[in-house]
């Protein structure tokens, strides 16, 4: 059974977070110090001339020249910031902050947040498009469903570099890899489990569509109005295309039907779940409530039915955290010079995770520690690789 | 007598040049390392969302808990880079990492570079305002005149923070500076001198804007075609309103016209001049040869003609170099919390320029050196205090 004390003791206070932001959390350094006449030379006029008509005569000059090869935009509209809801652009960039300081920290990237006051969809693409020469590639983040999904495939549309909305994919990967985990302690296939996944927001879609991909036969999905059928009249193109997808079973009804003799709960909803419903499951299913700060359920009551819990916070074993994904994916697409950032990409990045995990795997230990700096080198490589292999490279 | 010899006999090579680019010459940085889960609890999930939190109830501390209100981006749509030309938003990506890396080094600001693939002004604007919650000020940078007044004016009517062309600004700020440097050198007052300025582009204007705001009377301007004078029927509405604001003698010609008997030269085209033309401008003359790489006169040439000689290269004394003034100028309006860069904010950076000067004045030291880091500190100092005697801060 999972351990499910916390693993760090110690809150942290509020005049701590306070001071962890103060004045920012990100810097711009000189890679090359100016302290002469002559580094002024070479860093500004008359020298960056060379290097500007260089790049002037010969586009492709840029990728080695200058930072924009390597720089992520961390892109936000402020419309579905953590679990608060649509807090705006600015209030928003902490957030965004500290994503750049991930990309850095893990991934070796420069980062920098690029925070909207617009949320129209268009309106960001081309706000996008017209910044193309200034970055690498685009992580999205943080922008509500169902307007994430049509702003992730226009970018995509638009842009010839890497686009990801982390929301989706960067949790659609993680947890992949640790219910690849998860089935692995257990002895089980994932092929031939019924999961079922509250929540039909950007996370719900994306890990539905990835497990899909992975093999997973049964997939059934909930919204806030209960499962997602093809019957139902009141489904957005999203959800009426997820509907279509999944559930083959045809269920209706709600979390309770659902997940009668069910394998696996991915709670992606914020949404709490009843003790009794969990009971229902299947015997040694696998929970993740991943609803932060508060999991739709608690772990230690979860731990009473479940063989495997995971949840999103970093005091509770088997933290599912993107961090785990995002820098990897993110460096991997960079380092190959690809165009985009493909299906394959993101199973070899679950798979590159998910064999870091494999090292000194448990119940308690289905994903490595997001601080684990095994991982962003592993599932770089492995994301490089698999750009290579699918030709969209530059 | 100016003295012409070079202060850097090693030329730079074009593998050192390169070598300085290579990669880029930005970084971004944490201020806060990330090395425990704690660190990870307060600068990401579920710390940061207290901060966000934070900010969404009360704006104004998003001044205080992010880096916006810090940062300038550096905007520059590539049509006027350097003496290149229109060469592109990529091409020009390197000369705006520079300034990003000087911002940073002289007056301790964070900046990015954001170059855009469009030139058209009102697009511009709309994705400067759309960004508006990312960045705390705009430097606008290498935009060709006369798209660059607009673009400009615009901005400002439609941000609440400071915004500065830095080749109009930036260069007329440091000339004035180094003109002021020059009487004090003669013994000769500004305000009672006839100054010609060859250009009448961004800097051109922008140069005789400040002169006669510091009470220069007799100012004269030429463009490509000669005098600009209100006969003219083919100029462009900036240009008219310069042929009302100067030349009040009323001049027409060109060049060797307007320079006779003249006090000083100020060459911000990137046109030539004739050795006799300068020997027809009044005895003690100024010559400012500020065009680069290629002075509109060699400085030796015009040495022969006028007792102080300036230009914007770093091989030869009384280097012109907007280094000099936006770095303080950005960081005071910053530090002040300005709205807006006002006209005597700019006037206020001159005079402390200026002020170091004089600590160590002489016909080779008009201004000081580009790398003294006396300057911006100084700089910043007098541009807050103006900005609070403006009454513009918040």
């Amino acid at each position: 059974m999972t351990n499910v004390q916390a693993t760090d003791a110690l809150p942290v206070t509020d005049a701590e977070i306070f001071e962890g932001h103060r004045g920012g959390k990100l810097s711009v350094a000189a890679t090359k110090p100016i302290a002469q006449a002559r580094d002024l030379s070479i860093a500004y006029t008359p020298g960056v001339a060379k290097v500007s008509r260089a790049i002037a005569e010969n586009a492709e000059m840029a990728r080695h020249y200058t930072w924009a090869d390597r720089l992520v935009v961390v892109v936000s509209d402020g419309t579905a910031v953590l679990g608060l809801g649509d807090i705006g652009a600015s209030a928003s960039l902490p957030v965004m902050e500290g994503k750049s300081v991930l990309f850095k920290t893990f991934g070796g990237l420069d980062a920098i947040p690029l925070v909207l006051d617009t949320t129209d969809v268009d309106e960001i693409v081309e706000t996008l498009v017209r910044l193309r020469p200034s970055f690498g590639a685009v992580n999205l983040e943080d922008i509500a469903a169902p307007r994430c999904f049509e702003l992730e495939d226009k970018l995509k549309e638009a842009l010839d570099c890497p686009v990801m909305h982390d929301d989706q994919h960067g949790t659609a990967i993680v947890t992949l890899a640790a219910l690849r985990g998860a089935n692995l302690v257990l002895g089980r296939d994932i092929t031939t489990e019924r999961v079922v996944i509250s929540g039909a927001g950007s996370a719900g879609v994306a890990c539905a569509k990835i497990l899909q991909e992975a093999g997973v036969a049964d997939v059934t999905v909930l919204d806030s109005k209960g499962i997602v059928h093809t019957g139902r009249d009141d489904l957005n193109p999203v959800k009426a295309k997820l509907a279509e997808a999944t559930n083959s079973a045809g269920l209706r009804g709600g979390l309770a039907d659902a997940l009668r003799g069910a394998d696996v709960f991915l709670g992606l909803s914020g949404a709490t779940i009843d003790e009794a419903v969990l009971a229902g499951m299947a015997d040694d299913s696998i929970v993740f409530a991943l609803s932060n700060p508060d999991p739709e359920v608690h772990p230690e009551v979860a731990a009473r039915y479940a063989a495997i819990v995971a949840t999103g916070r970093s005091d509770f074993p088997n933290q599912i955290n993107n961090v785990l994904a995002f820098p990897g994916v993110f460096r991997g697409a960079l380092d190959a010079g690809a165009r985009a950032i493909t299906e394959r990409m993101k199973l070899a990045a679950a798979e590159a995770i998910f064999a870091v995990a494999q090292e000194d795997i448990g119940p308690d230990r289905i994903v490595p520690s997001p601080l684990d700096p095994r991982v962003a080198p592993e599932v770089a490589a492995a994301v490089a690789k698999a750009a290579v292999e699918d030709g969209v490279t530059h």
